[in-house]
C-alpha cells in the first residue's frame, strides 16, 4: 500500500512522498524502511529525530522542537487523534489472522444448538444444547459453551476459554484465552458447626455488546439475578468479577483488579492494576481508582481515590510524602522536648528568683 | 411447589396463604408474583415493603420496623437460619444443571483408569492411567485428570480443570473452570552463576472432602512430602497455594489471595480478598486477615489482623485514620517550634533581668 | 540405589555407611528408613536429632550444636551447595513421569506443521499452520498452539496451554498448566464518545531457552514490536506479563506480580509475592521488590525496594514502625501543648513581675 493511499483511509493529512509503499507499523526505535511510525507519548520525542522509519503518524499540531530542524527525518501523517490512527494503521497493514468459516470435524456441537452462517467453529470445542452462536463468530479451539447460552455476532472467543450454561453474550464481545465466564460465585451459608453450606449459584451472566474479558480473567454467576458487564467495557488479564457485580458502560479494568459481590461501578470507571474494591458498594461515574487501592465505601462521580482503604488522590499523596518524612517529625517532636525541658528548668529557677 | 410444601422442607415457621405456587428465590427488588425472596442483611429491610414477591424469607426473630406496619406485604417464612434457608430453598426450586451419567465417546479414558457407576465424563475429557473416579462424580468437558489420581465420589470438575498425576481428591468436592492442582512449586536452587536449577516437584496434593476450589486458582505440588487442603474449606477465584502449604478445615480464602511455601492455616482462618500469606508462617485457629493485608510471621489463634506488614486490626484502624491526620500532626509541630522559639527568645530576655 | 552410588552421582564427600539403600527424598519430620533428608534452613535444625532418615544432605561445613553430640543420628551427605544436592537427589531417585515419544492419535496437527522425531503430543493437542516442535519435547493434552508458532527442544508445555500464533519458544522451557502465552495486550485507543477502540495486537511474544511459566499465568502480545522473557527467567503462577515488556535473564517473579505494559526487567531482578510495577519503567539488574510493593518509576541496579509506592527498603521498614507508633507521636505532641501552655501562662506572669 502506499502511503498516500493509507493516509486517505486513515483521514491523516500527508506531508511528504505519498508513493512510498508502506507495510507495517513499528516502533520509534524499531522501524525501518517501509515501516510507519507514531508518536504519541511527547516523553519520547527526542527518539523521533533517529528514528529509520519512511513515515511517522504525529498529532496534528505537532511543531519541530526546534525551529531550524524539520518535525521529522520522514514523511508525516498529521491525526487528529494520533493513537487512534495507529490503531487503524495496524489494523489496516497487519490485520490479524482470521480463521476460516465452516465447524470443525473436531468440535462437539450438540444438535440443538444452532451455529449461524459464516461462524468458525475451532476444533475439540465443545457446544451444549440450545446454544446459539451469532454470524461471523469466532470460537477457537478448546473452547466450552455450556447449555443454552447465547454469542452474538463478530465476537472472538479465545482458546480455552469457558463460558458456562446460560451466559449471554452480545455483538464484537472479544474473550481472550482461557478466561471464565459464569463459574459460580463465591457464596456459603455458615452452619453452626463453622462448616459452610455452598449456596447454588443459578443466577445468570450477561455480557454486553463490545467488550472485551482478558486472559485467565472470571466472572462469576450470583445465587440469584446477574451478574452484567456493560456494552464496552475493556477488562484485562486476571480479574475477577465476583457474583452479582454490575459493571456500567466503558469502564476499563486493568490486570488482577478485584471486585468483591454485589459491588456496583457505574459508567466510566477506571481501576488500575491490582486494585480492588469491597462488597456492595457502588462507585459513580468516572471514578478512578490508583494501582493497588482498596476501595472500601460508596464513591462519589468523578472521585480520584487511591490507598488502602482508598481516599481522595491529593490527601493520599500528602499522606504518602508525611510517611516517609515521620523520622523527622519524631526527630522535631525530640527536639521540642529537649527544649521545653530545658525551658522549663530555666523557669522553675525564675519562679524562685524575685 | 406450593409454599406450604417449601416451608415444610425448609422447617420454616409460615405466615400467609400456603397455597400459593412459588417457582424461583429472587432478590428483594427483582421479585415478582411467585417469587420468594429473603432478606439477610437489615441494610435493605427497607426496601422490603416495596417487594412483589409472593413471600419472603426472615429471621426467626424479625419484627416489623413500625408496628403500625405489617412484617412484610407477603407472606413470610421465618427461619432460624436465613441465609441457610435461601440457601436450601435455591436448591429446592431451581437446581443447577446436571449431565446424565456415563461418558462421552469423545472423552479418552485410559484402559486402566476406573470410572465408578453413574459418574458422567464429558466431552474431549482426558484421563490418564490408574485414575479412580468415584460414583455420581461429574466431570465437564475438557477435564484433563494424570496418571494415578483419585476423585472421591458426589464430585464436580467443571471444565478446563488440570488435575496433574497423583493427585487425591476426597467426596463431594467442586472444583470450578480452569483452575489447576498439582501444578509444579516454584522451587529453584541457584546456581553460582545466578541461573536456576529446578528442584523437581514430585509430591502429592490432598484434597479433604467437601472443598471447593475457584476459577483459575492453583494448588501447587512440593518437591517432596504434600500440599494438603483440610475438609470443608472454600476456596474463591484466582488463589495461589503454593507447595507444601498445609490448610486446615473450614478456612475461607477469598479471590486473588496468595499463600506461599510451606505455610500453615489453621482451623477456620478466613482471609479477604488480595490478602497473602509469606512463606513458612502459621496462622492460628480462627485468624482472620482483612482484606489487602500481608501477614509476615506466625500469628496466634484468633487474632483479627491488617495492614501491610498485617498487625493487630485495632492498631491497624488506628494508624490508618492517623496517616490520614500526618498534615494536622506536621502543622502541630511546627506551631509548637514557634512558640517555643518565642518563649526562648523572652526568656534569654528574663535571664538578663534580675 | 546405594547411599554410597548417590554420593558419588551428587559429588557429595560421604559420612557413614554406604551400603544403605536410599529410595526417596522426604523433610525432615516425615523421612523414615529408606529415606534421604535435608537441611538447608537452619531454623530447622533442632529437629535433625529426631529424623528416622536414613541419611541427611548438609553443607560441608556443617558441624554439631553440641560437641558431645553427632552430626546426625544418620549417615551424612556433605554437599558444598546442599539445597542443589537436594535436587539432584529428587531427580535422580524420584524422576517425573515422562509421557512416551510419539503423536496421540487424538491431537489434531495441521499438516504443514513439523514435529521433531523423539516429541511426544498428547490427546486433544490443537497444532495449528506451520509450527515447529522440537526434539523431545513433551506437549500434554489439551495444549493449542496457534499459527506459525515455534518450541524448540526439550520443552515441557502441561496441559489446557494456550500458545497463541507466532510465540517463539527456545530449548529447555517449561511451561505449566492453562499458561496463556501471546493474548492480546490491554491496548484501546479512546474516542471522543468515551468508548474506545481496539489496538490490534499483533506484535510476537519470545520466550528465550530455560525459561519457566507458572500455572495461570499471561504473556501478552504488543500491537509492535514483542514481549521477551529473558534466558533462565523464571515466574510464578498467576503473574500478569503485559504487552511490550521486555524481561533479562535469570529473573524471579513470584505469585501474582504484574507489570504493566512497556516496562523493562533487567538481568536478575526478583519481585516478590503481589508486587507489581508501573508501565514504562525500568528496573535496574539485580533489583529486588519486595511483597505486595508498587514500583512506580525506575530504578537502579542492585535497590532492595519496598512500599506504595516503593522506596528504598530500609525507610520504608523505619516508616513502617513509624507508622505504627504514631499514637504515641501524637500523645507526645499533645503533652508538649500541655506544658507549652503552662509556660506560656507562667511567663506571662513572670513578664509582669520585675
Amino acid at each position: 500500500m502506499t502511503l498516500a493511499e493509507l493516509a486517505t483511509r486513515l483521514g491523516c493529512q500527508l506531508e511528504g512522498d505519498g508513493t512510498i509503499e508502506v507495510t507495517r507499523v513499528a516502533a520509534v526505535d524499531d522501524a525501518g524502511p517501509g515501516d510507519v511510525t507514531f508518536l504519541t507519548n511527547t516523553k519520547y520525542a527526542s527518539r523521533l529525530a533517529g528514528t529509520r522509519a519512511s513515515a511517522v503518524i504525529l498529532a496534528a499540531s505537532s511543531t519541530a522542537p526546534d525551529e531550524s530542524m524539520p518535525l521529522a527525518p520522514c514523511a508525516v501523517l498529521r491525526a487528529r487523534r494520533p493513537y487512534a490512527a495507529m490503531a487503524e494503521a495496524v489494523a489496516i497493514l497487519t490485520p490479524p489472522n482470521r480463521p476460516a468459516p465452516g465447524i470443525s470435524s473436531l468440535a462437539s456441537i450438540d444438535p440443538s444448538a444452532e451455529i449461524a452462517a459464516g461462524a468458525s467453529i475451532g476444533a475439540f470445542v465443545a457446544i451444549g444444547p440450545r446454544v446459539r452462536v451469532g454470524a461471523r463468530t469466532v470460537i477457537h479451539p478448546h473452547v466450552v459453551v455450556g447449555a443454552g447460552s447465547v454469542i452474538g455476532d463478530d465476537c472472538t472467543i479465545h482458546a480455552q476459554a469457558s463460558i458456562r450454561d446460560g451466559v449471554l453474550i452480545g455483538d464484537h464481545v472479544t474473550i481472550q484465552d482461557a478466561a471464565v465466564i459464569g463459574s459460580d460465585g463465591f457464596g456459603f451459608a455458615e452452619r453452626e458447626d463453622g462448616s459452610h453450606l455452598k449456596i447454588p449459584q443459578v443466577g445468570r451472566v450477561v455480557i454486553e455488546d463490545d467488550v472485551e474479558i482478558g486472559a485467565q480473567s472470571a466472572v462469576d454467576r450470583p445465587a440469584v439475578g446477574e451478574t452484567r458487564i456493560g456494552r464496552g467495557t475493556k477488562i484485562d488479564n486476571l480479574v475477577q468479577v465476583a457474583h452479582g457485580v454490575k459493571i456500567g458502560r466503558n469502564v476499563l479494568l486493568a490486570a488482577q483488579v478485584g471486585i468483591s459481590g454485589s459491588t456496583v461501578l457505574d459508567d466510566g470507571v477506571v481501576m488500575a492494576g491490582q486494585s480492588g474494591a469491597a462488597g456492595h458498594v457502588r462507585l459513580g461515574k468516572r471514578v478512578r481508582v490508583s494501582a493497588k487501592s482498596a476501595v472500601t465505601k460508596d464513591v462519589d462521580d468523578d472521585q480520584h481515590i487511591a490507598g488502602i482503604p482508598a481516599g481522595d488522590v491529593r490527601d493520599w499523596r500528602e499522606s504518602t510524602v508525611l510517611v516517609r518524612k515521620l523520622p523527622e517529625l519524631r526527630k522535631a517532636v525530640s527536639d521540642l522536648e529537649q527544649r521545653l525541658a530545658a525551658l522549663e528548668e530555666k523557669l522553675s529557677n525564675v519562679r524562685g528568683s524575685p
